[in-house]
């Protein structure tokens, strides 16, 4: 949950046990688990909490979509770095990329998530919050390729 | 998801490979998540969906307590049969227990789950719906003993 | 976990409150668990349980690509049928499609599998076991298309 | 992650999305992982860290017990403070005591969770290794009580 003030932003964290399975390897499922947690962490550090947004009840933002590669397993103990990348803001929705880390920098998984915005109770996409939007940008614009 | 029409009430399934871990067994916290399925199970076949009770928005039940006990590793694939009986109706809530067996028979784990009766956005416990302790308390009667 | 004799394969659950989240609706990765389920469930009427070729310690079939689409939130409570179909066959790995279909036949999601053919303990992939491969190519032949 | 210099040891995490469930708050099983990953930064913290452990192939360490007790509801967001303590050190396992703190100081959760010495492969418990024995002796008597 340590975050390094840098661009692309960085979060960490600790292969658990329960991240595994009988392989021995983490199970695949997991790392979208861990790619969420790092888009929670991301939300926070742009100043537009996650929870937040939910509790205001105007905003929420599903993913239509979810993709991975995996290039080489993690396993039990291993610290990982997932960069998050603004890969895209369109009117109403954006998406993220994020690279999966080793300890030697090697690059473990990518993944990719899109998130449209919808307002509660209603169906339906809607254009991004003005404040969103402009710091989704702000953040693309500062973000090293990956 | 298989059930079998006795008493006391049996839920059943097999041991996916997210549910063990790189020790190639099952994670001791997913017990838990398949005793909520087994709980989940129940309260259909009681009558009294857990879904619908919530979705109805005067009932909710959630955990004061949860226990288990590990007697035996559960390995990926093998088929658990979980029976779910009725172990006290109180005024307010009401304690399950559960006891995993294995394709042999033999108890595997055993846990037991309080439940709470509560009023979503009030605190404190209320008296348990007159169905529901109805139907909690047939069952209980019905039970053969663990 | 209930099965219909029928092509493609058809694999049932239902939505557990575990699935959710605090937004009411299944949370995205929780997709991805349901969908190796499914998988397993798969293997298993292909007459190639995944627990016994893991055992057997020749064959791993790690993912090196997952993705999903998500049409329509899966509540609480909904039962879903999951059809698997073999998308493609190839000398080292096979593709597997998932639709998640709900209670009124509506797509609610589609998933995408990748899987090669590893030998434990080496790296690189190879060539899927012979038996594996024609058990694949005999499902697709007889599945009808999405 | 975060953890501060103290006794008892402290593990610190946020509530995340996946954590809740369709009532708003977290569901009770995943207490128990958090559980864990505060039993796996404890580990590491007194110098014995449970992948090395595992992977060093003489000392397993499974749950034969574990419970928890649920004092008020954990949100989306919440930060949470787990305290963890050496409840008690036997011959051939341990207990390990954890109060889950949100950010006020109360008490939203406790936990417990009893843990056997087991060398893989075989059968029954055994004696704790010394080197582990000493650190969690050396931790408890160093323990504020809760």
């Amino acid at each position: 949950m340590t975050r390094v003030a840098r661009s692309p932003f960085v979060f960490s964290f600790r292969v658990s046990l329960h991240d595994t399975d009988a392989a021995g390897v983490m199970f695949f499922a997991h790392l979208f688990r861990h790619a969420h947690d790092a888009y929670e962490a991301f939300m926070t550090d742009i100043g537009l909490p996650l929870d937040a947004l939910i509790r205001a009840g105007k905003t929420a933002l599903p993913l239509v979509h979810a993709e991975a590669d995996y290039q080489a397993p993690m396993r039990h103990g291993d610290r990982i770095d997932v960069e998050v990348r603004v890969a895209d803001v369109a009117r109403r929705g954006f998406r993220l990329s994020y690279r999966f880390l080793d300890a030697t920098g090697q690059s473990a998984a990518t993944a990719l998530t899109v998130h449209v915005r919808v307002r509660p109770g209603t169906t339906g996409a809607e254009a991004l919050p003005d404040e969103l939007a402009a710091a989704l940008r702000a953040r693309q614009a500062n973000d090293e390729p990956a």
